[in-house]
């Protein structure tokens, strides 16, 4: 998603209080960040967070939370979070490969992977955020039988991610290959508005994180 | 596929010596009935035969057995084969559940899975040929590291097969969401041809047997 570059980003980050700046040392301690004992769900790759807001919104009595490389994309987010005053988020700009600082072993309930950017080229495909590599961090971070859940439009990363859950002995929950003529429940991301409505098919996947 | 039924099949099979009317002791047979020790190929539900006819001519040093339970279908199969003078197929009107009879353990070297009936209906999954019963079936009658090929236009079947084979902790070596939008190498079915002209998705799955 190509967005003008906002150099206030930074400053409306810091200024609004579900922003999380510095993430040393919070492994361990997210109950306290929310002061409840609700279940943890992390958004990774939140983009202007329609997802994360309309989860939180449905969901009240869990706690999520949201990841967000570019600055410029959360910052919009988090005003769009902070005019509706939800109390159940909090977001971060790191990126998914510092998660085992950023949460302990099984603290997390649940994972959410939205429109995750393909890397299409095949020589790319370690940084696919469903390599094997990162499966790995989020069975960490993750509790005993918690769910990933994953959505994309892309047909090279569904098939990618299917054989990598498969030939990593993962255990598949859910699947289908046209989401948006099923009656699961579904909150929509930005991306998945748009690309929907131009005729691609959504694919998701469920599974399950391996012990 | 709805075919007028042909009375006159039964005695067509008959006349024709690539038919294999009688079962009964085949098992390790193979090499014998083709008279060489050139690979062993399956193909359960070839229908009216396109696929197996033109995969015996692209590969002549494969030898190819298909399996039909529809007679008449089958007799249509057997009049075209005949006509080519093809000599590396053999057919039989037997059914899948009674491979572990046919063929002994090891014996086959792949097994491909075109259009199977899809049985729509969640009760009737154990009958879908991907279901987990008769893909130990296909372990047990095929070689260590053999493949198994599917391929299907119904978007319920696929989904189901994709999860029978994570869930039971099968390798996958190759999937595609749009076979023909690929440059894989591929002969095509009756049913295939003619619902792809129809702009139906094809999907594909190839597995490892499971040892």
């Amino acid at each position: 998603m190509r967005v003008r570059f906002d150099k206030n980003a930074e400053q409306t980050l810091e200024q609004n209080e579900i922003y999380i700046k510095d993430v040393q040392d919070i492994n361990g301690k997210w109950k306290e960040i929310f002061k409840n004992d609700n279940p943890l769900h992390l958004e990774i790759g939140m983009g202007k967070g329609n997802f994360i807001l309309n989860m939180a919104k449905e969901f009240p009595n869990i706690n999520f939370i949201g990841m967000e490389r570019n600055k410029t994309i959360l910052a919009k987010a988090v005003k769009k979070i902070e005019k509706e005053n939800i109390k159940n988020i909090r977001v971060m700009s790191n990126d998914a490969i510092e998660l085992e600082e950023i949460f302990n072993e099984n603290e997390l309930d649940k994972i959410y992977l939205n429109f995750s950017d393909p890397w299409p080229k095949s020589k790319h495909y370690k940084r696919r955020l469903t390599y094997k590599d990162y499966l790995e961090r989020y069975d960490y971070v993750l509790k005993q039988d918690a769910l990933i859940e994953f959505k994309t439009d892309n047909q090279v990363l569904f098939e990618f991610t299917i054989m990598e859950i498969c030939n990593t002995k993962r255990t598949m929950e859910y699947i289908s290959l046209d989401l948006h003529n099923t009656n699961e429940f579904n909150i929509m991301t930005e991306y998945e508005e748009k690309f929907s409505k131009k005729g691609n098919r959504i694919y998701k996947l469920v599974w399950k994180n391996k012990r």
